[in-house]
């Protein structure tokens, strides 16, 4: 039986810091694990971050690459073909594929036919597990812990996927409190809600920010996703949540500012506080990535179904 | 001299044999015959399909790859470069070039400069000869003969250019019958009927499909080409030919349904009948794809020019 | 301290000389040198050739390569992120990057903050270093010597940037001559000449070509760059210099006609000529992008920041 990561909850704690375990010694150790595997990045929606990082940590591990960053422009989707046919052929081309969609559930198709695994490189509004993966490594570096903290999560709640990926991982650890900071218009949705109360999830969710930002641990910032709304709602959201020289100092001296990148105004520090303040975590959260990648392509390529501790067959 | 792939009329019966058997080996078993070779993927017209399977072919064969996937739009070409002098600068960089193009002739322009071996991958309503190649490679693995079969060929024969390279390569055998159905203004053009005709192919035009699946070994579906027709063409086109569960089961039991893809409406088959009727053979000749184009390039990469087997150097 | 490889006034003559040593001694022999290094090319602007060229010599010595041809279109910048942030997070996937831009300074601006070598690959109407190292490379191998050369640059002198670049490394050798021969509006700019005039290089202005043809050691023609003018502009200056059939025997029997491609109108040879003809060197020299550009990446890589001859740290 093939295995995919299409969402977050397919990973058990367990699994998780199997993950992260690897992605600490492969960060130390230059390993081959996967010569002679190929990978293909079939990206519908640009983004070049994503695809370089999962590009990257297979070449790193030896293997090789094929893949294109508009196959909405270019493949023979254009042509009237359906997701489910490109991923046969390509998964005949290749040993495990990465797909990033506009489309929400899109992974979740490919991955009910697909004889390679499926990696959810971001379906739409869906999910995009890795980066979820990534955070969570984030946190778990920094504060040696996944359990007690306190987490500020900022900005398009609504729209912005990584946060509902983010909430359905923190679900997993003891004591955690969940802080949701938007303007109304962008709260989050119903499910989440339902999903962090049924897991006994402690979260309220709040429109100011600056009083929080002395209690958390860390304050995981979004950008207000222009491309996934209207102007008048992104004109309301613009602006409210703002990270900068007159209020990081509201920040104890071990929280940590986290973001998944790009970042436009919602933060605004100069170069020398990026580079020198150890609460910045941003930069090193999306180098992370790399380590969290290499892991999980190393987990869906290696390991045997058998493996307790692997990424989870989802259940269909 | 360098050795070119630019049409199939090139390939003599003992060179596709030998091709064919490379392929069945290089199936079976990890080859790095490549090693330090490079290939371009030069593609002046989107084919995610094609340009993927040569890149995971050479790959594969331990090579590496460079390329363009829109090579119109970005390349020195939209400077006003001609096609001949960017040939002569990629040679220098590379070992072979895979070319994609939509004017016809662009393959053979090229290969008449070239100082490396060119791979026509289309070239407009031209050839595309490992289309062809992997097309007769296939049926050759599902019956196990290139002689004494009947094919019918369906859909747009006119501009199909799949159909053109493959009806040369049939002509190569004997006791062939090939059914030619189309709507009336789609028909092939009179310079495969000549050579049909030249080598003693049988073959006979046919409007209706369904009167015919009883009795052909191969039904080979074509895509009516939206992109190369106008409107009022394609809306008489459309929707004529069909494969689906009210007319399979007029095709014999081995019967094979073959498909170049990708297939739009023309085929219409649930995900169950396609991966378990075995006369769905489409996506198995997508794959065989693969390795006859990792023959191809071993072959125009490491044949010595002597070698009687080999792809013929095309006369000038 | 990284080094970068930014304009071509870092280099100084002893560092070329090991650059075109080594570009010698790598034409020559395979060499895996950059085994696990891996080549980001990240490509604001098109151009293929100078992406191909990069990425076959990285490659070539055994390096891996991820990368865009179209970052202005697909990545974060178009979400909104500064080039500096683009660069940072890159800077963690991989050991290089080559950047190309339409933004004079982009370079320079990445450098300020890369925690890995960055190589301008051409900044607007900035600098292109790599394409004037291998101009003079090709000077260096036709003539076996840099100094006591005549050399007319020819064309587009003010946008064309392989003229700012090269004039700058020419003003290193000894007694060079430079005749700048363009129409009255696309002169070169004022910084260049008070270059020249300070490293005390001879330089005059003309307008008329023919005249000149045979006395020189070198004709150097540039594109007129329809991209980077008005049409009046364009139209005032496209065809006031060409070298064809009429005029090529005005050029002595050891003169070499350069050009760093694509040329268009501006050199109008039969191929014979062009393949025969040993005046005709331009070929030869979008070749020599390819050693010369292993040579850099070598250089980058491995060169401790101790050594004397290699690419100095830019100060700032």
């Amino acid at each position: 039986m093939v295995r995919h990561l299409v969402e977050s909850q397919q990973l058990s704690v367990d699994a998780l810091f199997k993950i992260f375990k690897r992605a600490d010694f492969l960060r130390a150790h230059q390993k081959s694990t996967l010569k002679n595997k190929l990978l293909t990045t079939l990206f519908y929606e640009p983004s070049t971050r994503t695809r370089l990082s999962f590009e990257s940590a297979m070449l790193k591990l030896g293997g090789s690459v094929i893949g294109t960053e508009s196959a909405k422009e270019f493949s023979s989707v254009s042509k009237g073909e359906s997701l489910e046919d490109t991923i046969r052929v390509i998964g005949a081309y290749s040993d495990i594929i990465v797909l990033r969609s506009s489309e929400e559930g899109a992974a979740l198709s490919a991955s009910m036919i697909s004889k390679v695994p499926i990696i959810n490189g971001g379906d739409g509004k869906g999910q995009h597990p890795t980066q979820a993966i990534l955070d969570l490594y984030t946190i778990y570096r920094e504060f040696k812990r996944l359990n007690n903290l306190k987490i500020a999560i900022v900005g398009d709640l609504k729209s912005g996927r990584t946060v509902h990926s983010l909430c359905y991982l923190l679900g997993k650890f003891k004591n955690i409190k969940i802080i949701l900071i938007s303007p109304p218009h962008l709260k989050v949705g119903e499910n989440i809600k339902e999903y962090l109360t049924k897991h006994k999830i402690f979260f309220e969710e709040r429109e100011d920010m600056n009083s929080i930002l002395p209690f958390v641990d860390v304050v995981y910032m979004t950008r207000i996703q222009k491309e996934r709304m209207c102007k008048t709602e992104y004109d309301k959201a613009n602006g409210c949540y703002k990270i900068n020289l007159s209020n990081i100092n509201l920040l104890r001296r071990n929280t940590r500012i986290m973001h998944p990148l790009p970042h436009v105004t919602e933060i605004d520090l100069p170069f020398e506080v990026e580079e020198n303040d150890p609460r910045v975590a941003y930069f090193r959260q999306a180098e992370n990535g790399l380590y969290v990648r290499m892991a999980i392509l190393e987990d869906l390529l290696l390991s045997k179904r058998s493996s307790r501790l692997s990424i989870l067959q989802r259940r269909r």
